[in-house]
């Protein structure tokens, strides 16, 4: 198959691309993470040249991320005569794992009830601090973390209580959503309303680009900040509607077969 | 009748009274709010002195904390003939009204139901410092407070929620109820354990001196900590024992007729 310049892909790859964002590495981890992440799953040199040079960056760039990742243990890299094949290592594989139910949730979770802990400012700060190193924690103040579920039983060092029926402050909302991540996400659903639906004339490379520039943008809005139910939300939080631009996207841009994408030679 | 030496009453004030707490002004209120917080309650100037010089204070001291207490609005006095007579105002009874439900309570309160109003260091301050000077507020730490019943609908610029199922560490308790509180109510325990009950022989202003002294010396207590279920008490607490026996006395010492006492002359 032929790689033909065409216009409409450009733009998009175009408009998703993030000069700001754009770390190579973190680039490479979103695409793995979107298509190679079982323990099988490997991706080519040559695959991985023709999906991500397409986003303006260089076959160099890439050598030298891949180098990065190999170094912090991310992934590991294997020669098959010519050809390298490139594969996340269980660490690799095990970082993914943590965040990919967060990343591709299509609706944000909604906990089934809260706790809060309470510390002072002399006692029970560590057990606060170990607690907000937890999933499922978010800080409220230097003494305060609401968590979800009900309170836990080893909390000797805090007041813990399980907590119903919030009124939420605006400050809260803020310093749950801050106003960067909000911009963030909306001109993520701005780029995304400028997409139009893509045809059935793009390659598996095509997708693979497509799908990991999506996938890198959108786990950059969602990782930073909690999943929680819609009252949390700050008014004209973009949140929902770009994670329903964003999947309505990915469905349009079914994972692309990963042996197929190996075999395929560039012209 | 007459004002005979009688030992187990010279004894029993002895017991009872606290030199390092026996602010003579706050004794009058203590007995004020004891015998005389109706609105045509009086006590006499001639009852005042007979209640009040058996606990080592002299007719003097009495004058100046009744000119105190006038000044301050708690108190007026009149003259009838030679005999003076005294009577809270409507502000020294508003004043007593406010605190005789928990000097009285046979039973701590248990409130039903709780809620938490939480700030940070820069939004919610001033509404919470306002939450903290209304009763049924207590201060977890600078941006925390416990607050009984359910959450109130005016809590704009504070997190707030309904609590339950509550695991109070040790440093909570111990702030509820702090070491000092803790060990003057065990001195008080320890003198009350000693005033075997009280026996016929006791005039109206021996009963009077008496009450006066266990109400002022439980108020001193009682005041000084939240009404809080027992799951809240550190270990060891001796508030329930107190306040039993308190009550256990006072029901030996029925209040007397203000105005036999009034009527009943010196020898």
């Amino acid at each position: 198959m032929e790689h033909s310049y065409d216009p409409w892909f450009e733009t998009s790859v175009d408009l998703l691309s993030d000069p700001q964002n754009q770390r190579v590495w973190s680039i490479i981890i979103s695409l793995f993470g979107d298509m190679a992440q079982q323990p099988n799953d490997q991706i080519s040199g040559s695959a991985l040249t023709r999906i991500i040079t397409p986003m303006g960056i260089k076959p160099e760039a890439i050598r030298v991320a891949l180098h990065r990742l190999r170094k912090d243990g991310w992934i590991e890299s294997a020669r098959s005569g010519r050809a390298s094949i490139h594969y996340l290592t269980q660490y690799g594989r095990d970082q993914c794992s943590a965040v990919t139910p967060r990343i591709y949730a299509r609706e944000p979770a909604a906990p089934q009830g809260w706790h809060v802990l309470i510390a002072t400012d002399t006692c029970g700060q560590s057990a606060l601090d170990q607690a907000l190193m937890l999933p499922g924690y978010i800080a409220v103040n230097r003494t305060t973390a609401l968590g979800c579920g009900p309170r836990p039983g080893n909390t000797d060092d805090l007041l813990a209580l399980d907590a119903t029926n919030f009124s939420l402050p605006s400050w809260f909302k803020a310093q749950l959503f801050p106003t960067e991540i909000s911009k963030s996400c909306a001109a993520l659903l701005n780029v995304l309303n400028r997409i139009p639906p893509p045809g059935p004339e793009l390659n598996s490379a095509q997708i693979a680009s497509l799908r990991t520039l999506i996938v890198h943008r959108w786990r950059r809005v969602v990782l930073r900040h909690p999943d929680l139910p819609a009252s949390f939300y700050p008014a004209a939080w973009p949140g929902d509607a770009c994670r329903h631009k964003v999947f309505s996207l990915l469905d349009h841009l079914p994972r692309p077969n990963l042996a197929e994408l190996g075999e395929t030679v560039e012209a």
